[in-house]
């Protein structure tokens, strides 16, 4: 047996995450110190309650509700709490207490990630955040680390596990988003609210840290372009698969040009993928991030975006990999946000669209829709025109080419406006091709 | 413009991969410093003849026959040179001169690894080489210290380009292996000689390599059981995708029990992957690695496996991540080997197989086929049964119930021996159930 230096790890929370990463630091502490060269001794976890009911069963003497206390003098504090306060404050305070960092709380990141960056820089200590994006699935140290080299075009990525989950079932099914949602919800896919997931906030969070990351530049939450999947219909699945598509909800950052400069753009929306792309053939809850670089070419990585034993997988490499940093040595290595590109609106991006109309069926209608789309410097790729009943109603089905998407929307709203058009059913756009 | 520390690099070889490595550095110089953190120095290029003629057109000075001077003081030395030596002595002396490693060298890491990563390890010198195993995909990082805290269980991937552009080939036009093979050459995605694809030798150093990381354990090449695919032929194709699989070239490294206690096996090979197992649809000359974790559940890292550019770019990232080493300080984290199981032989494995006889057409064959099978321990999940002409040949495909290899290998022998079998046409392997 090897005597290896020890190390105190403080844990933040106890939560589905939480019990996990202290039951497997406990279970399989010898193995761990020979992978760490150092053995990681849990120091304790601190708790809102005592008393509240667990998912596993760890020595009762861990547990404490003085968090100030127990960070201090930890030498890795792991913050699982979640929310902005007080995991804000505790992850400040433990920098300056000379702790390393190991969280997986995308919402704090996603607003305050500069802050806590910037602390840990002035005093060399690291932060690690594997587990705040796709789970388990490693994505952000192959960003940080193996395409550092590289430059990184593209990030399209399927990072909600609750909407893919939904929209998977939606389209081999043919159900409506209601009736899967609240199947989701009695399952344990879905929260009783399901606010953050279905409106994508969450993914919003996550597509902020990748694209922090991959364009070394410092992205606010509110220049994240952000739509739900609760307007997705069983109809518009159905209208999508017969086009060769399938609807994800996707987060895309991208690096564009913009007057002759570089720039990025970073949205979140339910978008079609072709059902070639590899996206297209993520099932069920699983995550997948799929990272195109000038160098690299494309790269897919694939696997569980949630789940407490899961994520508790990526927590600990991280926290072997702080441990290997503080035994070898050295300060940590910051966030590079030195690039600092512009983040542009949404109205600047450009996609291709689809764009689904119930019209007036009657000579002359399609002439109409055409033109106000060529007015409106949309392209038309292909148009199908199906009668949708007797009442005189028909459906037409428009494939634009590239447009940007201020064009799109200006036109949509001339569209809508229309005496011929009854409806603008969707405008969706499409990713991946 | 931010005054960095100078970091010197050194280039050993500058083939495709080199020449695209000494490119990216001179190109994108000012970047690469935003990301190291370090003005990284390109002090030249050692080959064996200065007049070859060069992929990319780099200033003629840098170009030197004297590697050894070159490599003294510089603070990274990059090895593209491939093979045994000079690479292994050269690689030696850089890290008694002090200098952190960067190597795509995988013959070289699958035979002396351990010797290279003891003698780094005694200075506290680092070495990378993510673009030793499937080129432009990060999987040596997550192996390394994404699920550094993960119990790996297995690991399946196809890690050679051409033999997966060949069976793809086969797959999707029923040709046979000769004729793609070379077309395969002709178009350059397999060697004049093609002996160490096809023969699965560079798969095995692959193999190698992950079985080591994913389990810390040195592993020599020649416990690596290694079968290429030059017997694969179009009606073996046929026959698997009539039962549902496609032939890949898959290596595996997987934890088994033995007596009671872990051990390992290491095996590269052709076997039938079911069709809707992720690794099915890596096509063309693409790389996947699918890996299985206690915690982290299965994960799948995909990519270009191959090429000078794509690799190039997981050498860059290896040399960013070695210069933000030497900028942070602390010396190098060495490979952890300190588990050492044993690595059982090919006999001791188990799977399922799919065994193609071609046998008599006369009654009671199936009951004697079906007793060599029941004797040798080998229990029967599926069979079918063809004529395949009119003189008195029939076709039996049988699938196994999980069978250990040295069982299925001996009742193989005594099927090939018996009266009523005229041929064993082949033995497949189940891979991905």
């Amino acid at each position: 047996m090897i005597d290896y230096r020890r190390l105190r790890i403080a844990l933040l929370g106890a939560g589905a995450v939480g019990s996990q990463v202290a039951r497997l630091l406990i279970e399989q502490r010898a193995e761990l110190a020979d992978r760490a060269g150092a053995d990681l001794e849990l120091i304790g976890i601190a708790v809102r309650n005592l008393d509240a009911p667990r998912d596993v069963d760890l020595p009762k003497e861990l547990y404490t509700t003085d968090a100030e206390s127990l960070i201090h003098g930890a030498d890795i504090v792991v913050e699982l709490i979640g929310g902005i306060e007080p995991a804000r404050s505790l992850i400040l305070e433990s920098i300056n207490s000379g702790a390393d960092i190991v969280t997986a709380n995308k919402a704090l990141l996603a607003t305050h990630g500069s802050e806590i960056y910037d602390a840990a820089e002035q005093v060399g200590a690291s932060v690690s955040y594997e587990a705040a994006v796709a789970g388990a699935i490693p994505i952000i140290r192959p960003l940080r680390d193996s395409l550092a080299g590289d430059r990184v075009t593209r990030i399209t990525g399927i990072v909600n596990g609750t909407t893919n989950y939904i929209l998977d079932r939606m389209d081999s099914e043919g159900a409506d988003f209601a009736e899967v949602l609240a199947d989701a919800q009695r399952l344990g896919y879905a929260e009783a609210d399901p606010t953050a997931d279905v409106e994508a906030y969450d993914a919003a969070q996550k597509a902020a840290i990748l694209a922090s990351l991959a364009f070394h530049t410092t992205v606010p939450l509110d220049s994240v372009h952000r739509e739900g999947i609760t307007s997705i219909d069983a109809a518009m699945i159905e209208s999508a698969r017969h086009a060769g598509f399938v609807i994800k909800l996707v987060a895309v950052t991208e690096l564009l040009q913009n007057d002759g400069h570089d720039a990025i753009s970073v949205r979140v929306y339910p978008a079609l993928v072709p059902r070639t792309h590899p996206l297209a053939s993520v099932h069920g809850a699983n995550n997948a991030v799929f990272v195109e670089a000038e160098a690299a070419g494309p790269l897919m990585f694939y696997g569980a975006g949630a789940g407490g034993v899961q994520t508790a997988s990526a927590v600990l490499g991280d926290i072997v990999s702080a441990a290997r940093r503080h035994i070898a040595g050295g300060v940590g290595t910051g966030e590079s946000t030195r690039a600092n590109l512009p983040i542009l609106e949404i109205g600047a991006v450009t996609t291709r669209y689809q764009i689904t109309l119930e019209v007036t069926d009657q000579p002359g209608v399609l002439a109409t829709v055409a033109g106000i789309l060529s007015d409106g410097g949309v392209s038309v790729a292909t148009v199908e025109q199906t009668v949708v009943d007797g009442a005189g109603t028909a459906r037409l089905v428009i494939g634009t080419h590239t447009a940007r998407e201020e064009d799109l929307s200006s036109t949509a709203q001339r569209l809508a406006a229309s005496d011929v058009v009854t409806r603008v059913a969707s405008v969706l756009r499409v990713e991946g091709e």
